[in-house]
């Protein structure tokens, strides 16, 4: 029998799954929780990075959705703005303080772009990606309306096979329908190959990259002889970040996953062929889950299944342990595989996610840890801003 | 240009996808959608058959996590109850009304077990499952703390492989226990095959419903032979409901994604070979996505990625279209091959999601339409709900 008597806060979990100052083993289960410590050394390190090699950083919001983690990018990482995907999160970062915000993705619905154009009322930058002159005017007529200034990025398919136009001449005719149009103003590139981050070999994300700097490269001429400056040339991820960096064409990074790391990124290989969650970058978050059946000898059933997850990019692994293996998925479950029978009903386990960026989109808090115990429980600010 | 003269609500879309009374076409993307004459159709045929078979039908609310639409089911299909899997979702359907709840899982973290047991506070009867003797002690000292009854079920693995005790003996010895334990009383056998819902054979989802009809039947003979009645016997989804109900075994079915469908449950076959979404049950939901991009002439981009659906069982469907196919997602994109090249930007397609449970479990919204209006809109009440 559970020893109750102990038990405090015993309405902590529903709406909220632990509050600040609480030990680390009262909190609720399934939830996400951050190591700090690991969380401000990824950030301090990509920050140093970024600084030596003379790169703005302009954090990926989209990964994490909270305001207090970009805001703790920009202190502890030096970034010089956020970038999301969606208006609705260009918001939440714009009201929380962020002052310089990319919406790097394309922004087509009338009622989408009259809200971009009044981001700079909450005191923000706002940049949006172009990737086709009909939405020029548009975005033109939305900022003349509310007398604000949009800035607009014309964004290049480098490979990634979604949004953008071809590189070269298409975006010098883009980038002057830009600066022609009233209340807006080109403000450079955006070349982002998000089809090879996730490759294994550094060659050959080297290689996908390298094109992808060739043809940046070739555009930049192009717009230079029509005398067309490029304030941004943005780009980058996880898994390319030194390439963009080395390019000599580049001038800010996109990176959003090295903050937290996941399985499917964490599997891929640095320069050296090791894995890049044994080195380059430390695990930060985890699902927390709890055994809530042991019915089988050597199979433990835990509390996180497809509600707390996301399983696109593989399944979680189970952190510190190879005793032990999470090895199905189902809506509310997870399948631990337990030969030696040694998990207890009510034992935590820590799941690094297969993906990060899903699985942060679940859930409404983060619990900070440091030393066993909440040091913060942060919300995530900008959960269920899909418009 | 897009005419924006028109805009209405351009606020709607950040908070909220919709508001009653607008138009379909002015609802912002992406979000969910119901169809309610096809909802209220499903669910009045489930309650016909249910009804017609002397069965009753405890719907699943993990499958919705909504108050309204259990409400409904309430109301047009004469459903008892709700399971869920979830204390805090067991709270969120007490609150909204529902009399009668089933946590159909198990309950073991002592703040969990304490909240359990203060549902009839609410106003509703409070049932779980149990599978371990251990559990009970736990469950019955919550229950006196509080002046309450939890109700259990013991709960058999029939073939699912996750929580529950081998079928027989182990079920006499808990359900003793239990009626043994102050504060709580047997209520019968929760039998839920999980793992073959999903099959698209009708004859293999037969034969593998058989083993646990077969496997409750005897268990059955054994409780009786030590006096003990079960009031509840429960298990059937939405692929094996007709075999339950025949097999005068069981009395209550525990169906949930009929109400919606989704394209993985819609794939599988009747026993006339037949999928079951061309017939048996409508699509009702969908995820209304808009084109954001056609950068390239034979591919749309659209803006329904990993952040609004989940792709554990297979990317969506485009309902009612055979010239366009969605057959890639990425985190904030789906990619859609428009060979074609019919879509234009801001054209709309509705989704039938892969697998509807851990989708509408990202969505804070359901946008309910009738005759081209938006008739309701509906929290997603218990989402977030996973402790």
């Amino acid at each position: 029998m559970n020893d109750m008597s102990n038990l405090k806060n015993l309405d902590v979990g529903y709406d909220i799954p632990a509050l600040p100052g609480m030990d680390e083993a009262d909190i609720q289960t399934p939830c996400l929780v951050l190591d700090l410590d690991a969380l401000e050394r990824n950030i301090k390190k990509m920050g140093d990075f970024a600084k030596s090699h003379g790169m703005r950083h302009r954090v990926h919001g989209k990964m994490h959705k909270s305001v207090d983690v970009a805001l703790l990018q920009e202190k502890l990482g030096g970034s010089v703005g956020v970038c999301c995907q969606k208006v609705s999160e260009a918001e939440v970062f714009a009201r929380g303080g962020i002052k310089d915000v990319l919406v790097s993705n394309q922004v087509r619905h009338p009622a989408k772009i009259d809200r971009l154009a009044r981001i700079p009322k909450l005191g923000a930058r706002a940049i949006c990606c172009v990737d086709d002159i009909a939405n020029i005017a548009d975005l033109s007529a939305a900022a003349q309306k509310h007398g604000t200034q949009i800035e607009c990025l014309v964004e290049i398919d480098v490979g990634a096979g979604r949004c953008g136009v071809q590189y070269g001449a298409p975006v010098v005719t883009l980038a002057k329908a830009i600066n022609a149009a009233p209340g807006l103003k080109y403000a450079g590139i955006q070349a982002y190959q998000g089809a090879m981050q996730h490759l294994d070999s550094y060659d050959e994300r080297q290689a996908k990259t390298q094109i992808a700097i060739e043809q940046v490269r070739e555009t930049l001429d192009l717009l230079k002889a029509e005398g067309i400056e490029s304030d941004i040339v943005g780009g980058g991820g996880t898994g390319s970040y030194y390439f963009e960096s080395a390019s000599g064409v580049f001038n800010e990074l996109q990176c959003g996953s090295y903050a937290f790391m996941d399985a499917d990124y964490g599997r891929i290989l640095d320069k050296d062929g090791k894995r890049i969650d044994k080195g380059e970058w430390e695990n930060a978050l985890f699902i927390l889950t709890s055994v809530m059946s042991h019915a089988k000898a050597d199979k433990a059933i835990v509390d996180a299944g497809l509600k707390v997850q996301s399983v696109d990019s593989g399944l979680p692994l189970i952190y510190g342990r190879d005793d032990v293996t999470y090895v199905k998925c189902s809506d509310e479950h997870g399948v631990v595989a337990d030969p030696g029978g040694v998990l207890k009903v009510n034992d935590k386990l820590k799941l690094v996610p297969g993906h990060c960026d899903p699985t942060c989109n679940v859930h409404d808090w983060y619990v900070g840890l440091r030393g066993g115990k909440v040091e913060v429980v942060w919300p995530v600010s900008a959960r269920g801003k899909a418009y």
